[in-house]
């Protein structure tokens, strides 16, 4: 019989529920995983609560977060609420020794990131925080090649996280371009990209940053012809340094007309290089070097069961992962640590590396300089 | 409270585990449909049942599926085991009053689907039948643009679907090439996009075909010396004619040295055009005609939340379905048309015409000559 | 210094145009070869070819195309005519001893074409006629990767031409679709790819083909409402062997919504394949057996260096060749095949054998049968 | 009868052919133009501009380009030797009064290359400089779009130039990587993309940019073990700001494994995007902001005869333009301007105004931090 393991989530928005339905669908691909036991959820709202319990299976529901952290049959707590939320919760949650997953961004700056991730490294527990896009077997496959060797020495990098959802310059102004929650588009999504490089070649050692706001104003709500003044980045364009010793630029930007998922990068070696899109996620682009001129070039690799996990979702090649499988790997992962007592990836010292170059980027930025880390 | 609604699964192979998860995320994905519960599974093996049942979470395991046709709590069975088994099987649960949803192909030959669906006609039962990639949002926008006339009148179909698994000569001879089991590319896949054209465009008038063994001899085990004579077809070629009044081709191909998923068509119309491949399924490209010809070209549409049912999976655009996800919606709607009543797609009687096409097309080879449906 | 060679061309059109530009560019392309005088041009009106001739740097200009055959200057005769004139003027042409390059199709039938391919065999002149698409080193490259055995055995062709340009049925009736012209999108534009199936994979052995017209009528001229009714194809499929073993498909389509240069194959054979579109005719995809499962994939070769003769036009990998380069390199072969007595291709007989697929699939179109050639 | 011109060409190598070969298809290509008189070839090596002239057919062969200066026939250099024996050339050009055809980069500095813009200015000759990937119908397609508003206001630009041809560590030490010739990746394909940038959007008012040189040495000769180091960029990154508001990265890459023209860019407005890309010159992507959801994407736009001057080359879209015929272009403009004492672009000033941003990139890397132009 498979052990069972009680799980908590905050919170019952989009995140909420990727992570019930991640939780859920974890035993059915990972057969030996620790098997989770959805034992509550909460919510501000108590009806809400109640209805996501219904929705997917909890088994208790609460409009107060606080009263999970008493519950012994309560494990792991899932923080999926707005980012100026985490800290207090995640720091609560260690406190009371659950194991914490936290969605990202963890912070809105690099010291309450540092704090939090003090705190659970001193009580032991085991964290991850949510940047799924690294889960997906083909970039295990990037970050191997690279690893091995295949690559050669890595001599460049380029990196875009491009979305379009925030481009029109009449959406409100919200939370998401208030400053007080760490917000723009490099904290909302630059971040996959910067934790993306991180992931692929290793801590970053310098920025040279320039943020940028494209719509200077918006709305304060809907129609209104009141406007508020935006501060932070709709753009952000960083040349980084990495402490292997190559060097490489990253793009933010959440006001890029038409593109609703370009997350991409083209990694150069002496060897080889990689291209990868998050637009099409289940390939990857391969060129070796030294093979036949005649019939040399980049290679459309496809994911296959070649490409653990990708063969506990489907056998067979060509049939491809879905967003949501990324989720369920990333908790697979999550509980495997716990489990094991073994790292995980991206836990809170991960996601506070990350915040550290957010944080040097907005410093390089305003100050003209390029910042080590 | 959700309703709930009892499911039995027989087999528990590749698709037995794909119904499984698919009954599982029902729930999640699409809050208002009947909640299944997972009754009981049977394997011919009562061991293996007893795992799939741990593991999937059923209530109980069997090795005789002809006890789950008793039990009062199953309202549906879904019938995963090899093809040749399909029709007792699937007329045992008619006969027993169970909606039955079966893996495709229903039946070796077109005379046996329309004894199974007759039964299930008669007996007034909901059946489906698993041809899920047609369940692809980007599949029903697809559908929708020709039946509003978006495409004006459609004057071409190009329909392929090419795997290379068969395509090794020393893959020994196995069920798959049994003619008794109706095998061959056209039956194993080739019926994938025959069903797609009549999804599409509506019934197959005639047929003309070629049906061609590329390795005609295979291993009778594997690395044995003997080899046993093959009478499949490994690629298929079929020239058709719709009852709407357009024509197109049609190809099976499961030797096609490096494709793993080549589900592809190409439908030409006098207003527009759209090219698909499963290759990449979360897109669509769309030419309209009457553009700009400074501007028009074949757009790459995105699948998104305004392609329903994308966003029971993920509110944003951009973050794609896997093919675990086509299997859920296949699932939950066929729980919507036992709820309400109400018509499937593709059921038995869908079932039965692909088939009646690709026994023409046997036929067609056989005697050199185009055969009318 | 470098030895010439006079060069007549008959007509001034689009294609009279091509070949005028072409003769020009070839010795600056390639510098050992004979150097075209551009000695006459010709054209029904003496005025167009004057005009022609002070364009494109003629020596003299004619309205009756038959005194070029006396010019001891003219050693060969480019006919860029329509379709209905060849013969004539090649028997002429051949008669006085010239050598004759004549765009296709050559004639409207395989009968025709027979008796302009004996006539120039007997007379010992070369000929070439315009297929040029096949002069791309990126076509040399695929075909000498098929003769070498690097894809293996052949088990499988698919190709297509398709384009829009007949597509709105409001195009008047014209020589285009005129039968009398051996008119049709098979005879038009599906002898490019027929050829082209010839030119990788040998001769057809036999031909299982459908042919349909889809604007069944057009107006007499411009926006007039008296309609004449059309005969000849705007879609043709053929299903076909190739005497070496392996089958395949064919379509031609000129009715093909959105598409402008859809002229595309895919091969595939035991050891590999090989994807080519003329949409983008310095690339070839090329998938290689065998290799490590993690990176296998196709490989996008771009046309370089290493592809003869795309030197001759650029160093430099990446620059890409035009359609009027592929132009040049075609005249470029004519008259080295001349200098040298050397074999060209597709001279007459590889005109002729390609009409007699075209013919034998109109038969087998009416008559409903397969068709051995 | 058309008006003839004099031209002379200094310089023999990949480029002296270009030019020799864009004269001569100029005539062809565009009717109207100007016919160029292939006058003179001049070469350091007497006898290369001797078979250089035989070649291409000019009329005169010289191993001194002063002596072109004094010829009345002569109304047009072309100055194709390496960067550093432009300056000389080119003054003595314009003292004689000739229109000059310079390559890039005109000059190794902005100060040199100011001068020559000056003295080019006073003596009222005619200029253009070689930055000829912008002469192609889609760039020109591109550029409208913006101009004319299509796009609404541009929020972001982001341009590559990205090959491989450096590296390999072992290609020695050559006035490639000499900085007395102004050389680098940034200077020698990044000008292009910097262009680029500026005719799509016009003038950048501030660079902070960071070269690397990933090759630090490089043998002094083929197979030597002596190195030498190398002082110039392998990789250049830019964040730019045009004058308009908006802002930009730019790349330069000649060690990018795999690449051979990734010469790419994208650009991000109000309305809509453009993506392009010279691996596939003939092709634009176009997203076209407020369509219908439902349908809505990046369109695929084929270069083709609603994009001039394509038609001149091919009536027909879909045949596809080729690296030359860009170069014939862009004499054939270069001609107009002599011909109607029209402006042309990219002339002298312009090329001034790239080796400015080039210049600024160096400084800025150098120093540490933003410099406005």
């Amino acid at each position: 019989m498979r052990r069972e393991i009680g799980v908590a989530v905050i919170g019952t928005g989009f995140m909420g529920k990727a992570h019930a339905l991640a939780y859920r669908a974890v035993p059915n691909a990972f057969p030996n995983s620790l098997k989770p036991r959805l034992v509550a959820v909460a919510d501000v709202s108590e009806a809400g609560a109640r209805q996501a319990a219904e929705q997917y299976g909890f088994e208790r529901a609460t409009g107060n977060w606080k009263t999970l952290l008493d519950d012994p049959n309560v494990h792991v707590v899932s923080i999926t609420t707005p980012c100026s939320l985490h800290r207090e919760m995640a720091l609560a949650a260690i406190a009371a020794g659950k194991h914490v997953h936290c969605e990202k961004p963890i912070a809105p700056s690099a010291s309450e990131a540092l704090e939090m991730m003090k705190a659970a490294e001193a009580a032991n527990v085991i964290t991850q925080v949510g940047y799924n896009y690294i889960k997906n077997p083909i970039l295990k496959l990037t970050r191997e090649m690279i690893a091995s060797g295949e690559l050669g020495e890595v001599t460049s990098f380029r990196g875009v996280h491009a979305e379009d959802y925030m481009a029109d310059p009449e959406i409100p102004y919200s939370w998401r371009v208030d400053p007080q929650n760490g917000a723009g588009a490099l904290a909302e999504i630059g971040n996959h990209i910067v934790g993306m490089a991180r992931f692929l070649l290793g801590p970053i050692a310098q920025v040279n940053a320039q943020l940028e706001t494209v719509n200077k104003t918006r709305p304060v709500a809907p129609g209104s012809v009141e406007r508020r003044e935006v501060k932070v980045d709709d753009i952000a364009r960083l040349i980084v340094q990495f402490e292997r010793g190559c060097s490489g630029s990253i793009e933010a930007n959440w006001a890029a007309t038409g593109r609703k998922m370009q997350l991409e990068f083209e990694v150069y070696g002496t060897k080889g290089a990689l291209l990868f899109s998050q637009e099409r996620f289940n390939e990857l682009k391969y060129f070796k070097a030294g093979a036949d001129l005649r019939t040399a070039g980049f290679a459309r690799i496809e994911a296959g069961p070649a490409h653990p996990p990708y063969d506990n979702f489907t056998v067979a090649g060509g049939h491809q992962l879905g967003f949501n499988d990324l989720k369920t790997i990333e908790m697979a992962e999550f509980l495997a640590a716990i489990e094991h007592r073994s790292p995980t990836f991206p836990d809170f010292r991960e996601a506070w590396e990350i915040q550290r170059v957010v944080d040097a980027a907005i410093r390089s930025s305003a100050e003209g300089q390029r910042i080590p880390l």
